[in-house]
């Protein structure tokens, strides 16, 4: 090999990959095995719940009070431990369960040996899993809304600012401003109902579910469900400890969430560049270049955009695992995490980005309202003018209207820069009325029909939104 | 070449990929406009689309009654003529909508051209989907209710059927068929309610958003809600006519549903397989090899268990196509259809097959019971004995278990054949008691916790299912 | 209920889901078996297979000559009749396969009975399917060939025509719109090559490979082979019958070729709205709207741009079919064909209404090279002169540049409006000699790196690759 | 709330979600533009493009022979630094690149501020990343032969073991274990072909091709692409700056590489289960359970067999990124790595765990014989016997085997076992010939067609791949 520029030194060769397995099977497995690396995101789930599981042990006599209290005690003491960055995680444990466990029991000695009783580590990796998600989604839920209120607020400052509405990203109709971002609060609005959709079909507790059969020791399930804040205890064992469907409908909705998120951020991407211009978005929410310090590079809307491929991935991933898996447990489930981690960390900054950028962005509106009028946007009032008026049929009026923007179109001027003697040489029932219609304010004004872009039906509905959204946080 | 053998024949050559877009764009044009090859499924929503449209303009006045009578009429006329054969659909018509609208001009004249005041094709054909999603809802809800029915029916006949339960496919604990049976009704009955919550959500009315901004003809939007039982009219006209969630979270749901599905698809495959043998099923859901009359595939749990890749594909394919539009309508939306038709068909027959497998099946208790019976499946129960009685803590008792099953293991026996001396020179604190635990019966018997897998609780909860599921009849 | 308007004639009530199973279990097999619907389109492969396996039987001695000709005349007679439209295809005959060979039986007899002698459905439709593929990439390989050849066809008549270079859809740096265009040549070269690539891995012949072990008949596998077009037998009948990744590598290579196929779908949507107007595409590639008569909808590019979702949603469902599947055949695999049908008609299609665009688009050169020019996009061409001429080292050089752009943005001209002294004031080694750098011209003309945007370069590659387009026709 | 069980410590609140964010748009960015945290794994990549970068740039006279090596040698100190863990990265600093630039300058000054010149973060990272996706497909491409290499070692040792070869997952014709085994050798040395394809496509060099033009620098960009082992410089800059294809092929010859080895991963679960116990795996690729010390767990195949949903996941996440994006670059790409690391990792794992059982697994031959001979195994066998010795036509002698195998059905015995009066019963051309080929061993022996399961057929191919395999060592 001539490679002799770059490959002298042996530390720019290439990485044995897999190198690290040379050592053998154990090497292998515990790398199969340990979930520690991840899973200990779950520590403040994991104590939650060995927290209730020992207060119900001791409610129907499996444990002592002071074995409860013992118990209780070094739970906190560690999630101080964890809390402030020194507890050591050991691999050898493989995972949070095991490491919480065996640092209580060193802790506190015998009690802590009791307190699996009654318990499997399938039915607990579910609880704490569970949980989690549940506080994800709470999470995801308030950026959410945060995000509908910035919207909703800017929807309102543009009630009435004209710009163009597109169709195949062509000139079509004039909307204003705000309607166009309110569409957005509907879509935000869905996609919350969804996350508590799929909170509610969640909320209810494996705990007690052993292994995958059940037990014999005489637990009270309800108590420990109540205590985590579940609405009731899981109603099948088997089913409990086996099924991660709660974490694929939280990504499912993630993805969606993504998508439309993703739209809005092609949106802002379109805008921001230079031959729309129709806003702009300050260096708090784009990256320069130190050559060409104008640059305005919206990276964060491009962030945005690009997340919904990573969030589907996980989704996608997560259900190609679980399909035609047998029941009960198996190792394949233990996938169930990262994929659920990456997509809400993925979400999370995804929202707060474009919460920042919806509140950052400036609205250039005189662009906006000059490309409003162009293109014969008001065709369609002039259309709706024929039936209205004259009372042409529909499908008349419309080839009505065709043949005078033709007729403007060979003319290189606008629809109401025709004569009223040309009009009525396509169709003589036009009179001057019409003329009054043919106005990017007048055709936004008259789109009063419940959910069009009128700037009082706009205003209205901002109004409510915000109103809503305020009370939501009650 | 050589291939004299085949190729001799012109018929037999590559046909020409492409060949039919040789004629030049207007072929093309035609296959990327024309959607009446599909979307002619949307008949009957776009006709009940269309009347109550035609009922509000008469309400609002902008048609006579004579008008609306014609169109009513004439409509019908049409339905009658479709669901007969009768109807000629025209490629150059485009799409359902404007098949109908020229047929009914054609039969009524005058009044046909003024059904579409105050709507477009935008508002129309989201109606028209929307409709036609809550239908496959409807239908699917049902089936998925039927499959739960016999599967609950089938546990309630199982209830006490001794089943090995697995972990990683390796015999754990004993378990009953009908709690087996009854996980997927558990699973099931979530599925059920994910696609309640996206009919509730989808149950909005496009009507009346027109092409993008709402129009400006005095519409009743509640009107024509209402007279398509939808509960309200969407609140955003950009919205309403771009966005597809509701499709997409149809498909997910779908996808998720087929996941369960697999997984009992799978273990039917695995349970019909001759080493294990727990069940059988008939010719009617098997086929045979005429070479092998004995032989009975099981290609209808194969099948089941594809299809989840299809459906999955169908959403994992809008979704993608959804990324990042920018609103209001694109062309590429066209593509919302034809995944959703596909994916209903799919599991609209994955769930009569898994059904008709479900009454079909002959379970092989004996087969279930001997196997249930090895592994030192009962050493769980051996280790709680030891925790209740001698009052070992659970690590303690643990590991007492662990010893015991290694001598049984060395011996070539069973828990139940190692004497009391034996366990004795283990663990002093056992006694003869223990023996009442070994069994498999016992096991199953003892697991009486909320949601275990005692006959009793597997009896109670299939019976609860039975009830619950015959008040949704109602 | 209430809704009277519309639900009062049955015809319009919802399908009954799932009825066309309320037959019961023989609908509901017959629907799982039966692939005649789809594989039909195999047929040309079916008779060229079995017409190779007739010779090959008839050469070692398992048909008799006279068969043998019965056989091939009976074949080319079907082949006639499917062509013509005269064949019945039945669907209890369940596919292509059986519905050949019993027609084959009844039109001569005891010999059509001896042609499955030494084969089995199994490495029969695993044959068929593979010529099917193999065809279908030669389909799609021509195809792309053509596109290549219109794209580089089109940038050697722009090779010197400036365009803005984006990034982050920011005005960046000039280019020319030729250059612009042969990066989509390379892209395609490289879909290309994995085309070709994913054919001669697939190109090994599975017939003789028999159900799953084999055959005892002294057959010759290499003689078929050959016959078909094969470069050698499959080396093991298990896989030969049982793996279907050659479609997935197809569906894999057609994702990424979609992918491809959508950026450039993108851009021309981009380029078409009138903010940019960088392009027009006639009539022939938009569709219009009756009552706008000069909106021009990119419907083309749009549907082009949607494709990439359905096909990677083909690709995705048939890896999660085959995602788990034990050896050898398993109903799950008859799930192949319909996404590979589907995806190729769609990358028919897509490819054909791109290459159409490709030729039809008139590039508005005035409007790309006025806004080449904007953004003080010859920046770079300042700092590398910084380099090249006073010899500041690069950081320093893009530093003064910065210093001087931002003096040019405050004064609201442009980099080559500022007066040398200004120029000298941030960088006294300045001389006038920048001042030729800093055109539009000057800038494409310096990029002579080897792929740099240079016109003399752009117009070397476009004819490279125009000669190496059409050698490869030959 | 009543939750005072577990919510009275507030480490264990909630903890809030996108609360990092609260600092505001700064943070944000932060962690949009921060690349850091995973492109570090690109530093030895990186320093090997610099070296290169900076001979070149010597040669062409853009640096001083002094300037070269300073630079040479500082970033081999850096390099050092790095590798002993030193170095200190800084998120402020964004990315690998900066980072190492930046430390660079510090060392050597001026020189290090000269090392950019003629290039770009845009052609650097994407040749950066072209080396990082060579070096692990390289790593890949040596994993599997070593993976082929095993399976056909043992195929060697099994290649006359007996087992029943399966359809539908029923016994349906006796191969060898070998056989099988052979069988995945053939799909993983497609999926090598698959690897090594893509990376003799993407072996193009992009560095040069500066931001996305080229640059007027009179840089020698074969020299580099020789130093860096690529074939030669990418040919167009715009298209080497913003395609990612190479990381998608790469990744989708990971997804069909991972399908396979989820394939064999089931079967490896399914023949532990004890129903089957074809196979038992070693304590090392197993994990027991404390209580239940004699379960041996496969955790490592279902770790292999899950890992192709997350491997896909990967494929799918980065597709759908790239989908529909205007050229050239866009910060939308910065999502490639992560998956491609992501899915490196979880490949290089399943691999070594594959290699590990394969070589660890112990065959159950007398199991997997006796089931060999079960089910009417050797039916076929039967059928063929009748065309080739009574020259019965096929579809005849399948039917006279069906009849008999009825027959034996009916008695309850095995074919072998009819009495030849009995076989003439139905057949009067058979004779007691027939008997010779209904053992499991005759027709084993009689697979000698090529490809076919006859042992000498196998111990021939397991020993041609070997030595294939050696070859490909040297």
């Amino acid at each position: 090999m001539e490679n002799s520029v770059t490959e002298t030194k042996s530390h720019l060769a290439n990485p044995q990959w897999g190198g690290r397995f040379a050592a053998g099977p154990a090497a292998i497995m515990a790398d199969i095995n340990a979930s520690i690396g991840f899973d200990k995101r779950l520590w403040r789930q994991d104590i939650r719940g060995s927290l209730a599981h020992a207060a119900m042990l001791a409610r129907v006599g499996l444990l002592t009070a002071e074995e409860e209290t013992q118990i209780r005690e070094g739970l906190h003491q560690i999630a101080v431990e964890i809390e402030t960055g020194k507890f050591e995680f050991s691999t050898e444990l493989e995972d949070i369960h095991m490491n919480i466990e065996a640092r209580l029991s060193e802790r506190i000695g015998e009690a802590g040996k009791r307190l699996h009783t009654a318990r499997s580590r399938n039915d607990q990796v579910a609880t704490d899993f569970r949980l989690w998600v549940r506080d994800a989604i709470d999470g995801t839920v308030a950026q959410v809304t945060a995000l509908m209120n910035s919207l909703a607020t800017r929807a309102l400052e543009h009630a009435a600012s004209p710009m163009p509405g597109f169709t195949h990203l062509q000139v079509a109709q004039p909307v204003t401003f705000g309607h166009h971002l309110l569409a957005y609060v509907e879509m935000l609005s869905r996609d919350r109902g969804r996350l508590l959709d799929a909170r509610a079909r969640l909320n209810e507790s494996p705990l007690g579910s052993a292994a995958l059969a059940g037990t014999s020791f005489p637990i009270d399930r309800r108590f420990t469900a109540h205590a985590l804040g579940f609405d009731r205890p899981c109603a099948n064992s088997l089913d409990a400890v086996s099924d991660r469907d709660f974490a694929l409908e939280y990504l499912s909705a993630l993805s969606l969430l993504a998508m439309h998120l993703s739209r809005l951020a092609e949106e802002i991407v379109i805008w921001c560049s230079s031959p729309f211009s129709f806003i702009s978005l300050s260096d708090a929410f784009t990256s320069g270049s130190s050559i060409m310090p104008q640059k305005r590079n919206p990276d964060a809307a491009e962030l945005v955009r690009a997340k919904v491929g990573r969030i589907t991935g996980d989704f996608m991933g997560l259900l190609m695992v679980m399909k035609g898996l047998p029941l009960a447990y198996a190792k394949d489930t233990q996938e169930d995490k990262e994929p659920v981690f990456d997509a809400t960390e993925a979400m999370t900054l995804s929202l707060a980005a474009m919460d920042g950028m919806i509140q950052d962005m400036t609205a250039n509106n005189s662009r906006m309202r000059a490309l409003a009028g162009t293109a014969f946007a008001t065709a369609t009032d002039l259309a709706d003018w024929l039936v209205h008026v004259p009372r042409l049929p529909f499908r008349t009026a419309h080839h009505v209207t065709g043949r005078l923007v033709g007729m403007a179109e060979a003319k290189g001027c606008d629809l109401a820069d025709l004569s009223l003697e040309e009009m009525q040489s396509v169709e003589p029932k036009i009179d001057s009325s019409v003329f009054a219609v043919l106005t990017v304010e007048a055709s936004l004004a008259s789109r009063t029909s419940e959910g069009g872009t009128a700037p009082e039906n706009v205003h209205r509905c901002a109004q409510a939104w915000l109103e809503r959204l305020d009370n939501a946080h009650e």
